[in-house]
This record gives C-alpha cells, structure tokens and sequence, in this order.
C-alpha cells in the first residue's frame, strides 16, 4: 500500500448522515439525495510530474484527468452528469488554455457530463476535478459483494499505459508503432461507462483498476472479506506487450497502473451473457481467476521474484 | 480584474442540461436534483505560499480551506451538507496531517457539514475543497437580483484580514494585539452560514467578499446590470482597522479580500428586521451605500489617488 493511501485514515469519518450510504473507501462516495435516485460522487488530483510526465499536452492532460474520475463513476455503474474543475497554474497561457478546454470538451461530450463550476489558481500545475454521477437506488457497483465461487474478469488489456510510462520515463524501449501506441494508452484511458451500467444487477462487486490489478484486487478482497486465485495465463495483452518477455509483460498488468479497467466479480452463469456483450460491443473481457473463501489472500499461479529492473516487487 | 478570472471564459459551457439552474459565474452552481430541493456546489483551491503564508499552522489551513468554501455556501443560503477533501503533500508528516485533520473536523462540526471523500497525493501543497450544500427549490440567492433602490449591506467588518496578511508579509506594522486579531481573522475567517439562510426570501442579491468588496461588487453591479454609490464613512472598521489613518484602512476595506463576509441587496423596508438580527445574533451588519440605474458603474465618495507604499489602486 502507498503511504499516500494510509493518509485516507485521517480524513474516514464515523458517525455519517443516515443519506450517506458509502463514503471513504469505495470508488465514489453514494449519497441517497433523492426517494429513487442516488447521486456518486469521486474527485482526484493529477499533479504534474507525478501522475502525468512533465512536458504532456495540455489536451492529453484535460483528457485525463477526466477519464480518471469517469472510470471511478464506471465502476460504480453510474450515469455521468455534472464535474467541477480546479485548476493550477504556474501561469496564463492561453495555447495551453485553449488545447486543454478542447480535451475536456473532447471527452465530456463523449461521456455527456457537464462542467457546472470550477476555480483557477496560481500555483505549480495541477488538476482537481470532481465527478457526479447518478444512478436508480441501490444500484450502484460496490467493492463490497464479491462471493466465494465468484470469477473475476477485467475489462480491455492490462499494462499497456504502464508500458507507456516506462517508454516516457525510458526505462522501456519498444519500436516506434508500439511504443506511440502504450503512450496512447497512457494519456487516453477508455473509462468504461457502457460496461459499469450494463454490469449493474449482474456483477457482485466492482472496481476500476488505477494503481495495478494486484493493489486494486486486494482492497476489493478486503472490502469483500474474501480471496482470490489468478491464472497469469488468462491475464489479457495488448498485442504490444504480447511482444515482450513474459516476465515484463506479467509485472507491468500486475503492478503497473494506470489500466482504467474494470475488474469486477460475478457468478459463472454471466459467462454466456458476457460472450455476447464483447461482440456487440467491441471490448474484450477477460475471466482471469475466481474468488476463494481464503479471506484476503491473493494467489498467482506464477513466481516473481526474478523482477526486471527498475520495478518494485508488488508484495 | 484578475488575469486568473478571465481563465473561466474558456470554462463555460453553453447548452446547460435543464436541471442546471446555475453553473460558472456565481459563489456556487445550483441542481435542481430533487422535486423539492437544489443542490448547490462550490470548489475552492488554497495552494502554499499564494493563498496564504508559507509556514501558516496545518490547523488554520485547514479550517481555512473548509471556511472559503463554506463561505459560498452561506452566500447562496444553503444549508451545507458533505465535503470532499483533495490534498496535495510534499511529504507524509504524521504530526501536520493530525493538526490539519483536527482544524477540519473542528469548523466541519461546527457547520454541521460530513466528509464523503477524497484524494491525497504527492505534490506541491495544495488543498481542494468542494462542498455541496441544500436548500429549498428556487430559494437560492444569487449575485443577480439586485434591483435599483437596495440598499446595499455587509456583514461584519472590512479589512481586517487584509491588515493580517500585510502583518504577515511585513508590509504593515501594528501593536502585537491588533496584529494578533487581524492574523486571526486571515487564518480563521466566519463563513456566514445562518445570515446566508436567514437572507432566503429576504434578500434580492447575496455573494461573499473573498477579493475585496470593490471588486466582488462589481462581479454582483454586472449580474444585475445595475450600479452602486458607496458611502466611504459607512464602511465598518473593526477596533483594530480604526486605529490606522483612514487611506490605509481603506484600501484595506475596499481591496484587501479574504474577508468571507456577506454583500448583499435587500429593500430599505428591510433594515428595521435586520436590526433585531444584529442583537439578537451578535453580528454587525451594516448599510454601505444603494444600488442606482447607473448600469455596472461603482461611484464611491472618496478620492483614492494616493495610495500608501505596497498596495495596488483598485481601479
């Protein structure tokens, strides 16, 4: 766990409103605002140097930091409607101005989410931005839920961004077609909207994966109180990383981050249902493992101790 | 008006879903979520060294960062209800992160307001808050509204936590008590939250005075598309601010900010209610001058030409 995440501990309150259905802890806080609707709300910080490379466009920057907050409303299930922007720069640029307001405009359109309110301020660059989303009550995807016997699938390709960070910070090298499309992957994730609503009353738990499935899948076994076992075999690559050693490739899905995937959990019997949903939709999911009674271990079928350089053992 | 506001033009979005009531451009936005209630939303980034002194107590950033925010809320006359928490740190230091919690908990209680959520990641020092509050449907008090007539009133004084920044950067130099009280009231504005309710109904325009009342009412003169003459003998000075000669006292008043003060418009027929609030309530709130018909124009009673050392004209 990060150290950054211990600090969550500070800021959980107990004694919550009675319309305070989820706080702290979830991908989004679920406030009951209404007698049918609940309204999810998430918020993160992207912060130059840190979760984007010093020098990403203005527009992939706008992009992003939209995305991120999207995939936590995705893995709530819920509808996109309102966000606000905090906004910190060192100074008024407009180009830069113009091409981030175009990114933001970009995807907001596409996830048809509507800026209602923000702030600017001076001050080294970063991005606050808050997301609300609503959906019908009790409806929402939580990490909680997850059921022994359960198989837990992930969305789309696992490591491709964290291959993309490697090659920007150049600790990877890949050719020129491969590595363009890891950055892509990096400055662009996919929040998976259409997926977190339509997994609403079909999966058992759910979360979207930002700091590595191995990280993300442990505190969705907490939350759940149960285990799990994961095949590296059914661990689903991008042709891109389908060229690299199986060793890189394997920590890089595993402990890489930045997928802005789904990983979620239902019963077997939505295989059938799932198989038709990746043709209709052109989204690859893939069962990688299944949820065991053995309460918060997470077991892999592959042994990584022999790690490339420049990563961090996940355990 | 600063360069940092003209950012918000590339931040405001036309084609408004229709429960959107207001978005960019007042103290906070309002949703109409409910059949009988509005949501409003406000956010407010305080960042190290440029919203308040490098160096300032993690507790007073704290209870300042909520009480800014806040603040927008007793402007709109909302009841506050949740927060969420972005907090940008160079490091984890145990013994800053309890005092900053503490500050937050305390102003948060006091408010009646619950955390929900939040983000913390490793950066330059920065807080983002943004709060949500309610109130009844279409009983929010906007900047528009004023009408040709009002009388204009403020809460509280004027200045004082301009004098207290000048303290602190060692532009002014006052008696250790009076510099104490101004420090205070920089640290640790009152955000006005039952003036802001009492108002509902009351008032014709509301916004808070975060950077100074001649530029804050200007923002309410252009909503409104009105004018205003403002009484230079009528500005409230605290005990502290009186004592300084009159020019000084009145840059700090008219452009100081960081008061969190209340500005609003109401009738003249008001001011025989407002005076039982005032003792019932302990507040001092006074009648600065009258909304005209002369569209955006601000006329004040007092010639400004010749401003003390360190401080900018307000024109």
């Amino acid at each position: 766990m990060h150290e950054f995440d211990l600090i969550q501990q500070y800021f959980t309150w107990t004694h919550a409103p009675s319309e305070v259905r989820v706080s702290v802890g979830d991908d989004a806080a679920v406030l009951q605002v209404s007698p049918d609707e609940e309204l999810m709300i998430s918020v993160d910080t992207l912060v130059n140097g840190v979760h984007f490379p010093l020098n990403t466009p203005a527009h992939a920057i706008a992009y992003k930091a939209l995305a991120v907050n999207l995939s936590d409303l995705a893995a709530m299930g819920a509808t996109p409607r309102w966000f606000t922007l905090a906004l910190t720069l060192p100074a008024v640029d407009i180009a830069w101005l113009e091409e981030f307001a175009r990114g933001l405009k970009e995807l907001a359109s596409q996830a048809g989410i509507f800026l209602i309110g923000g702030d600017t301020t001076r001050g080294p660059l970063s991005i606050t931005i808050q997301v609300m989303g609503t959906s019908a009550k009790q409806q929402a995807l939580l990490r909680k839920g997850a059921q022994v016997g359960d198989a837990i699938f992930v969305s789309g390709y696992l490591g491709d961004a964290a291959a993309g960070l490697a090659v920007a910070q150049q600790r990877l090298s890949l050719p020129t077609a491969t590595a363009d499309y890891c950055l892509q992957r990096l400055h662009y994730p996919s929040p998976r909207l259409a997926l977190g609503q339509w997994l609403q009353g079909r999966a058992h738990s759910c979360m979207d994966i930002s700091d590595g499935l191995v990280a993300d899948l442990k505190h969705l076994l907490k939350r759940s109180q149960v285990g799990a076992n994961i095949y590296h075999q059914n661990l689903p690559f991008s042709p891109a990383l389908q060229k690299l050693n199986l060793s890189t490739a394997l920590v890089l899905a595993l402990t890489g981050g930045d997928d802005y995937e789904l990983l979620f959990t239902a019963p077997e019997s939505l295989l059938a249902e799932i198989e038709t949903y990746q043709l209709v939709n052109q989204i690859t999911i893939t069962k990688i493992g299944e949820v065991t009674d053995k309460i918060t271990e997470l077991s892999l079928d592959y042994d990584l101790v022999n790690l490339p350089d420049g990563y961090n053992h996940f355990q």
